[in-house]
């Protein structure tokens, strides 16, 4: 727990939760008839409301994203190490709109959550949601919070995802996309470790068909063995071999099927910790987005005319040992912009920590993101130093 | 199954059962009082037994290598395309065997045979083999066959290992050593691949602690995961998106978690059908031999002090694409070779297979593959085109 909050700490937060009744018609033509949005916010929202920022979350992220909820808080939200006074997404400046999105398990409607019409937890039968969903679920955000047009719209890997919708879908909204990690859609690769992951869920007896709820029970092995796979694609190969390496966990090898080597007590370690944390069904639904998301695919598969009608500047990021969204990924949206002359800042940042390098403070990606946006910063008129 | 049997096959095969009673003391410690080991052999032994050729398999593999067992086989043997008249490994030329490993489910002494000491399967019981006991074993069998020398002792990944540890163990009885998509050791993330594999056949809970033969189930499950996973890292991302890309099963997307992809329903298929080919045990031990194998563990981690002492010449192959066992650990073992002034032969080949490579009829490989061997054979005497 942190004894005393930095100084360059948003501080202590607390969420709030926002009624939506009108309808959310999704992609898969199901309808959500109503829904509550948990968000979080960060720093003031100025006069003429130009300077708020949306942080959109990736697979297992939440609208925690900075700062402590109690001074008993173990750890700050997610990306507090990009968030704060004087950090990247700087709250002396920006107003920062965090939220958990539609089908999450930390507050906003999801399988855990009551459907009205039957009086009982969605659980399975919550409506499938596509990334474009959870973008018309934030614009209505926005609506509400009275922002017509986003300073910035950032976030990694699925995160990423939904910005670069929002730069299709509301052009006008949009001033500055930020996409961190992420791709213009997922690889067969890609899917397959999804369905990998998925299928350790949806076979263990505890899952119920996704009916866990009603019997009490809840799916821990399944979500620990996917999360331990997850977690084991986020880091690259080099990061594992100087973190663990081949150690022993006791220093000889035992002839047994326990684990034996550091690296396989970390994953375990990793897995049983998520497996009490997060909901098997969120997870399933989370996985989903990843798979459908293409937004080409609506302009005959080709990327170049889908972004041709953006508007907003861009900054893609990319980290060099990331085998989940390589590099190569992220340039594919960068060519695509290219070709279609917007602008667009491009960054691949040299880390051996693999995918989960967007979360961590590296600080020639601090310093890349934090100059752009100190550019925005400037132009909406604030003294940055 | 084969019409006619094409002229470049060895044709139809039967393998054979040798019997063991000379314990062998393990690498664990433990002893394994007597054992049989399957094998097949290809090709005529010449009179003074200089052309033998040892072939290892890899996890899943068995000593059914080449040729067919009858008429209906639908597939010829897991190594058809480099073993047969004119192949690589000419059975024109050379006596090939093969034999499935202590602690395999085909034939050979492992968790699906009787315990002699009980009376019933041994199931998780068998003792856990490394890769040094499986060429202690195949030294044996040499010595049944009355080989003194192999010409060549070859294998792709887990099989390379063993080809390794040929060099290092008995460096008087190997002439060469040919390691195709190999590594000097696993990495923790080979390693972290192969516990979560192994997670999701124990937790499966017709497993039963390995007993499952006792209780009459099977974990095809857990295999079927467990294989899923696999497959996924034996593919690489360029071949699994020339293969299936987002390809859709129906056309369109359904919102369901069916398999919707292609690709999808294709790891699907191909871990429901080892999952009732395979057992589970096995491929527990399986993958903690591979997890084990560390030779230069014993010379002070030293590869270069460990690789000294060989005597043989070596080949050396890798795979562009290929992840699991990527060129950079493959080029491992040809430098500390080097180093020490050995005579290896490397080339690193164009492929978009990934791991799998390995065993397909790749031109550049095949050619380099063939070019090595008959030099073998020129040296034997042999007339080699």
């Amino acid at each position: 727990m942190p004894e005393v909050i930095a100084d360059d700490s948003v501080g202590l937060v607390s969420p709030q939760l926002l009624h939506f009744d009108e309808p959310l018609t999704l992609r898969s033509g199901r309808v959500l008839p109503q829904y509550d949005l948990m968000i979080e916010t960060y720093g003031e929202l100025n006069a003429d409301k130009s300077n708020a920022v949306l942080i959109c979350h990736a697979l297992s992220g939440d609208h925690h994203a900075a700062g402590y909820h109690s001074m008993d808080d173990a750890k700050p939200g997610w990306w507090d190490s990009a968030i704060g006074p004087g950090k990247p997404i700087d709250t002396n400046h920006f107003f920062v709109v965090a939220l958990n999105n539609l089908g999450g398990c930390s507050g906003s409607t999801g399988p855990t959550s009551i459907n009205p019409e039957t009086g009982k937890e969605y659980g399975p039968d919550f409506p499938i949601v596509a990334v474009r969903d959870w973008v018309h679920s934030q614009a209505r955000l926005a609506d509400r919070l009275g922002i017509e047009q986003w300073a910035a719209v950032i976030g990694g890997s699925l995160g990423g995802m939904q910005v670069l919708r929002w730069s299709i879908q509301y052009p006008q909204r949009i001033r500055n996309a930020v996409i961190i990690a992420s791709a213009p859609k997922l690889s067969a690769q890609n899917i397959a470790f999804n369905e990998v992951a998925r299928q350790a869920i949806a076979k263990d007896p505890d899952f119920h068909n996704g009916h866990y709820l009603e019997h009490g029970t809840i799916p821990k092995t399944g979500l620990m063995q996917a999360r331990m796979l997850g977690h084991l694609t986020y880091l690259s190969d080099d990061a594992m071999r100087q973190k663990f390496g081949r150690e022993l966990k006791e220093g000889k090898l035992n002839y047994s099927f326990a684990p034996e080597f550091q690296v396989e007590s970390y994953l375990h370690y990793q897995g049983e910790k998520f497996s009490t944390r997060f909901d098997a069904n969120t997870y399933m639904l989370m996985t989903k987005a990843l798979d459908y998301f293409d937004p080409a695919g609506d302009y005959d598969n080709d990327l170049v005319k889908c972004l041709a009608q953006t508007l907003c500047r861009f900054l893609v990021v990319s980290f060099t040992t990331d085998w989940r969204f390589s590099p190569a990924r992220s340039e594919e949206i960068v060519n695509a912009l290219v070709q279609v002359d917007k602008d667009v800042s491009y960054a691949c940042i040299e880390s051996e920590s693999g995918h989960d390098a967007f979360l961590l403070p590296i600080p020639r990606y601090m310093a890349v993101f934090g100059a752009y946006m100190q550019r925005i910063a400037r132009e909406l008129g604030e003294d940055v130093a």
